[in-house]
């Protein structure tokens, strides 16, 4: 029989909502098998989440210390080619680390780190000790992501000129929002930013994913509206980049009432421009002064290759979050086998997304206008 | 470890669309395994094909024949709880009928059969032997169809007055459309009808499953617009049912040339109405004569409990149609761990599918205004 | 000075909808000034009506006959040069008939008259006496009806094989709905159908207007939801074609609860297809099976020459209804300057709705499957 | 007969788009008439105008001293109670100004004037001479957009937090654009800015009329992407205001290609969120954390008084730009008749969008991050 890859995770734990998102996500293709974890730091707990997981309850460990050794110590046919690193930000760097320093590759979500420093110190590790690194923008996986990336690389949009993101939800709209909402608006869990830091680094590197651009300076207005946090809960930015000419506005909000996952974004060039929406993520609108609007499909005539290879179904049979999601373990599971890095975010984003917040965090409490991103 | 449901398929071999759908829908929740089916005719590239798939290479068969007998031949803990039907439609009621006089489960494509004779034949055994049943119509598992159905049965929309039911595809118009097309419009493989029974049969079932009606007669114009098709690819039916007071149209088509896979379904009561389409699954529209329209989503306030219970993700995290197709085998998994029937389609509703397609293609030749649909 | 077309108006009294809606459309270019009307039975009533909208009181009469009587009496530069006929159905013949006869033009409400042999004795009078003659079948007057009617003429969708076509209104829903519902449902007032008159004329109309096929036979199911009506305020129709490869199907409704007016077209050809919505009506989607989906704007590059004609703002300026009502006016204008008939439905298209209607009656009431509409 | 009001025009000769919106708008109701203007500089240019508009051709005068001489000079029940201003921005305070002084109603294009300075001067000329004085910011003359004020006047939405304005149009993408795109980026024509006057204000003029809120408070990156320009052609801002709590983002671009109008106001506050589209200004979009979506629609059951107001079709007959802005006419028609001024933007908001325009000019060229509005 044919080996599949094998999973392990740290974080996840039941309640989690983006744990079961990434074991989904997993699955999809069945070329990945989750055989491990640490799905809680009680030792019985997380045996019985390994339980109901369908794994060997051995395999569900109370920390990730005793899973990097446990792992190791079984034969190599049975051992985990890659951790999932799916805990509060805290943790990212830490883990992420020992895994790779212990010979696993490494799956991480964002933000890669709790500083800049992180990101820089495990870059270097990953360009040492040779194992794969991916960095979970998802929604760089969406089929429709790729064919604007593949148009705009195709010069379709002529020189980018604008770059307009809004990211909005209302989850955190009153004070309390529940388990999933209370870390992201701690610092020591969630680092210097809060929502910035758990959407607006999606809308940096969605733009910089797609546009092939670098944000080089910024001006941001960071707000806290939900008394008694501590971190910001909305901000928006007005951007610039290495090119020139382009200017970019990003709005993120979590506090943004009535909103769901509200991720939209419009490039402009001089020929065409584009707009995609997360909630309606199979259309990618392409606009131009001498034509009538097109709407690009996943799946139909128009669309090309990058967007085919990220897609499952026939068109106007949607596919959604989940799949873009598992594009992200399928471009990396791919890797794995390929034992080279793939087409996929990885920890030079990281240390973009940790300079990015550590710009805007800095220019939003001071009275400077512009300030520098370092490239 | 805890055990999962073990699932066969006869069916779905290389090239098929609907049958790596069947294999992500099951994958997607992590509780059924697929350990054998068969994946062709020819003994090599079934097995070759079972080791594509990550599974034992033995268990590739080259006919369900061998597959009931070597399943049988494995020992209690090995072979298949249940097996998955997704061949052309010659073959669903034969395969079904064998796994089940065989001891096992079986989830089965839609049309249930080539006649109602051997619909009811089936249902008769179903009803008989104690075995499950599962008639795959994957439309029934969206989250805001269950949504719809729970208001009309709390009797949101009043009396039903008026269903009008749209499934244009257009794969069809030109002459050759490949593989999957072929046996679709081949009487041999197909059956009675082509168009109506591939999607007709989806609206048919659809409007039961919703409105909790019963069609009672049809009036129909089924049309073959390629030339040198035996089948229609292409129909209209005006309805009326067990309600004396409603009406319904549907209109299908597979010659609509340019439409992905665009199925709505209105349905107007005397307080109220609601709009779906299947490329935006996401959104339920609900309108009255008193209030603004108001837009129900899944995993937002103002959705209850029979979508939640078919939702994975948070509102705004794009779930589609393989989510709709998992949550079929989600809620068959669910019955045959429970050792009985759940809330999805089964034989009663082949027979109904059958039934229907009887009468439209029998309406269609004739000369009479309206055919009665055997209840 | 330059002189503006002299306008006269039978109908739209105080509280009609559709008498005001004339005249804003009248009003809308300044070509046309309203300068007499019979607005009400009662004498005082009507003088009164002409005074509020900035009338001569005198030239408010209390019936019709005084009204041609006064014009004629009155000198040739001031006596009106077409009458606006806007009443219920029952007077729209024997209006037009008599000014016609006295020599005015006349732009007429549908649908033309109350039965067939009435509309082909003023098809008759109009070929026989001269004076021009326009059918008020508003929506061809909306630019992007115009822009499908010409990619339809310049073969871009093919031989065309499917029309589709909704009509949904809930504004009969319920019994009392009002003064402008009451006379639509009463056969002395309405004639032989109640929605099939009021607004499956517009679908009729709308479907040959735009793709150049006659409907040649009608399979029809109306029905009366409300309790007590004598008219149908639903209907659903299977259509055939001049066209013998094309096929149809209307359904229309007044008792769509919640829909506002809510008139769909959707047309489809081997090659192409197109779709549009009255509600959003600066869009014209086209789709293929070969290219992404257009969508065509007013006022847009890719929408041509006819749609510019009937076009007054920049595209993103949004016109409307009043605009579309307009362009009837501006044409039938234009025709009485130039002294000939222009681009507009007339009495020809009164014949053959008249006929439908005609068709789709008996068809409903009988037992044949089909009803030939006569040509 | 009752007597229309009398209007004049200054600008709106031939090729001018916006002068023959303004004579649209003002025929609409019916109860204004046209009689006289400014049609051109050249004399017989102007009669000639005049005299195609239906107007004598006499009254067709070459520069706005003469006309004011000449109204002055004809009877009292000949001559204009109001002129509207329709000229490039230059000439807007010294044109309404004197006709103010003449003792005429002034109606006037955006933005008042060429500086704040001039803003204040026909401020206190407007209250101190007793003349009426309307700003023509025509999208607070849409139904929809009343309905928001309303809701925001009554609370619904809680305390306001967050307001994100788009405001894209791509008809200056290219370096020529013609003869309506010139006089915009001419600083002698259009002041200080170009973008941002002409669009720009709007987005301010719409944020402050429907919130009630004042922006005290600017960060902004106006840019030049076309070469030649003197003038922005596109701006982002972020935005505080006089409630302190509330922060926002305007971005207009005219450079955005492929855009036609694309105005859309985002409103967030603690209960609930609104959001309107230009290009489909008849829904208003109502969103809450504990509720489906709402969209409250124009003329239906849900929508208030002051939307009803300014609304002249049913629901469903839709309504656009041309209501709209005879809305602005219809509400200054009755102040004249009502001899006291309406609900309709004034000095007072010509004084704030000049601010605001300083404001963001200053700030862009400057390096300090917030620039304050004086209130």
């Amino acid at each position: 029989m044919k080996r599949k890859i094998r999973m392990g995770m740290v974080g996840g734990g039941p309640g989690a909502f983006i744990g079961e998102v990434h074991r989904m996500a997993a699955r999809l293709d069945g070329e990945i098998e989750l055989v491990s974890g640490v799905f809680g730091r009680d030792p019985e707990k997380s045996r019985q989440c390994a339980s109901d997981l369908y794994l060997d309850p051995t395999r569900g460990y109370a920390d990730y210390q005793t899973m990097i050794a446990k792992e190791l110590s079984l034969p190599e046919n049975e051992r985990i080619d890659f951790v999932a690193v799916c805990t509060p930000n805290l943790y990212h760097f830490t883990v992420a680390k020992a895994f790779l320093e212990a010979g696993f590759h490494v799956l991480c979500e964002k933000p890669v780190a709790m500083s800049s420093a992180e990101a820089v110190e495990l870059d270097s590790l990953v360009k040492k000790n040779g194992r794969l690194f991916c960095l979970m923008h998802n929604y760089t996986g969406f089929p429709m992501i790729r064919q604007a990336r593949q148009l705009i690389a195709d010069g379709v949009l002529g020189t980018i000129r604008k770059i307009n993101v809004e990211y909005s939800l209302g989850w955190l709209a009153a004070p309390n929002a529940g388990k999933q909402a209370a870390w992201r608006v701690d610092p020591k869990q969630a680092g210097i930013s809060g929502c910035m830091a758990d959407i607006g680094t999606h809308a940096q590197n969605l733009i910089e994913f797609v546009s092939g651009l670098k944000i080089t300076a910024v001006s941001a207005d960071l707000a806290t509206f939900v008394e008694g946090r501590s971190l910001d809960d909305d901000g928006s930015v007005l951007l610039r980049f290495n090119n020139p000419v382009a200017r970019g506005v990003i709005f993120a909000s979590e506090v943004a009432t009535g909103e769901e996952n509200n991720f939209i974004l419009k490039i402009y060039g001089d020929k065409a421009a584009l707009e995609w929406h997360q909630q309606t993520p199979e259309d990618l609108i392409l606009r131009s002064n001498d034509a009538p609007i097109q709407i690009l499909r996943r799946g139909w005539p128009g669309t090309g290759s990058a967007a085919a290879a990220f897609s499952r179904l026939p068109a106007g049979h949607p596919e959604g979050f989940l799949e873009g999601f598992a594009n992200m373990y399928k471009a990396f599971a791919k890797a794995i086998r390929d034992k080279q890095p793939g087409d996929y975010p990885s920890t030079a984003d990281g240390i973009a997304e940790m300079h990015f917040l550590e710009a805007i965090v800095a220019n939003s409490r001071g009275t400077e206008k512009w300030t520098k991103v370092p490239q």
